[in-house]
């Protein structure tokens, strides 16, 4: 018998475990072009908020006794895709479930060699991917550059430091709560990071870690932080919106300083984006980040919750900061 | 004897007459690669507000008792520049006197054989490029878009619109007062147009307005109105930050909608612009603006008060809207 979460009802506010139903169903039998995925990991994902609510969003949202949406990394079990054969290690989206079955040519597969699985879940996976086009493309930072990253010490957070200190940036972070700060400073090489949820003075502290400005803002939190990096932002700044999980479980309307008077006066660009939009380009940035993997210069963290039946616990975890690094639920 | 306007105190709020003292001085004598230039119009616009504050912008401001800054169209009354000779008309950045010692490298030589002098301030000059400028490269409209243009029966709105007529797109504006409506509507040839100050219900306005959503938002104004146009923009939709007059009166710190999420969800871009970012570029707009002008494809209006010692009356109604097209004070 398979197992999977089916999305039970919508949250208001932060999701609850009441939102999401266990339930047992048989494997369905494989199709022509069907592959057989045995899941070793699932991602848990912020963006996944948005999937089950009905605001309006990029992507239709997760009906009511579906199951929930997700990616997974596994093992192929079975195979009627010409592309897989069992044995193979693949990644897909494969919802909430211990055994997907998935069109094999919406399946990656994935080369577990020289890393552990895991990874194609984060730093070779949608975060990696989302962090190094965010940082190169969206920001386009520039050696020099003072960057600042909100959520640092978060999966994308970590990623988009690191990258962008390799690239020759100064690199400043925002992270939840002093052992993150030492992580972000010590383990990943920012120049200055800061507690937001001990910092009244956002706006001092930012001064004072940002002597000289912020070029490029990648923000994955929102809220009072972000508010307060308008008010540091350089002539010519560019913002990649990436995430706003301080705002998805908000059940009122989001108000706060207008950012329009300052995008006048300094010329900078805000821009909202999504990973996807660089499919075209994924197969330029694997090598990349594999090449940073391999010489040391990046590394990465995973907060890893043992057993499938924690999936909704992992979940609402990112949403009080319970993750260093990516957050993924190991299927035991 | 010269007349001229200098900066007496900076306003709290909106600008008041008394912000600016009219007073006498002699013509100064020219020195090598200097010119006179004697105004025939003068320019208000609505970043001089920025220009008689403190806060922080893009340019340093006025000091108290200096010469108020502006750009003025007249004619060289005497020249020691070798560009330049009596009878030229040029335009420059003279300041709001009558008589302007302007040095002939910062003086654009204006050719008033087919247009009159007074474009030089308004549809071939500043406002003129930043509508271009704003329009096809920071918005970047494509045809068969909807382009929604704020402040659009002022000098860049006006333009801005009827660009995007020409360009192929589809263009909605917002005016103040009926009389403004229907100017932009029957003499500008706008699809669409709105009082926004007769109107409540800004978001049902908009969505009945543009029912395919807004592509690009050029925005002069802020406020209300841009509150509204980010809750019916478009997948992919840029917005150019012009101008946000609504504000820069503004005493306390302006708070509203974040739209932080909507640029998510729609992997949208807002950016504000300077027109001289485009300086290298300005040689690329001039003959197309004014083969849309001899077209008559593009018009333009202008509100012009009378007489020199009425520039502070004409600069303060620009916030409330006295203006139809191109504000300018004629220097009789």
């Amino acid at each position: 018998m398979n197992q999977l979460f089916l999305l039970a009802s919508r949250p208001d506010g932060v999701p609850e475990p009441a939102n999401f139903q266990l339930v047992e169903a048989p494997v369905p039998e494989l199709a022509e072009g069907q592959v057989l995925l045995e899941n070793h990991y699932l991602s848990v994902d912020p963006y996944m908020r948005g999937r089950i609510s009905t605001a309006k969003s990029y992507a239709k949202p997760v009906e009511l006794g579906e199951v929930m949406t997700g990616t997974g990394v596994g093992r192929v079990a079975a195979s009627r895709h010409e592309r897989f054969v069992a044995g193979d290690i693949a990644v897909g989206l494969t919802g909430w479930q211990r055994y997907a079955v998935v069109d094999g040519s919406q399946l990656r597969k994935f080369d577990a060699a020289l890393v552990p699985i895991s990874t194609a879940l984060g730093v070779l996976g949608m975060p990696g991917l989302t962090a190094y086009f965010g940082l190169t493309d969206v920001c386009a930072a520039r050696p020099g550059e003072t960057v600042m990253v909100s959520g640092a010490a978060g999966a994308v957070g970590s990623y988009v430091g690191q990258m962008a200190r390799i690239l020759g940036c100064r690199v400043v972070g925002s992270a939840g709560g002093p052992e993150k700060v030492r992580h972000v400073l010590e383990d990943l090489g920012f120049e200055g990071a800061f507690d937001y949820k001990g910092t009244s003075d956002l706006n001092g502290v930012l001064k004072g870690l940002c002597p000289n400005g912020i070029d490029c803002y990648f923000d994955n939190t929102g809220g009072a932080v972000t508010d307060a990096v308008f008010r540091r932002i350089n002539t010519g700044a560019r913002i990649a919106i990436c995430g706003q999980i301080a705002s998805y479980n908000a059940v009122a309307e989001d108000y706060g300083p207008r950012i329009f008077r300052t995008l006048l006066v300094k010329q900078a660009r805000v821009q909202g984006f999504l990973v996807n939009q660089y499919k075209d380009r994924y197969r330029e940035a694997y090598p990349k980040i594999g090449e940073w993997l391999r010489s040391g210069s990046l590394t990465y963290r995973e907060t890893i919750v043992e057993g499938f039946e924690k999936m909704p616990e992992a979940f609402i975890g990112l949403f009080s900061g319970q993750n260093l690094g990516k957050m993924l639920v190991k299927v035991v």
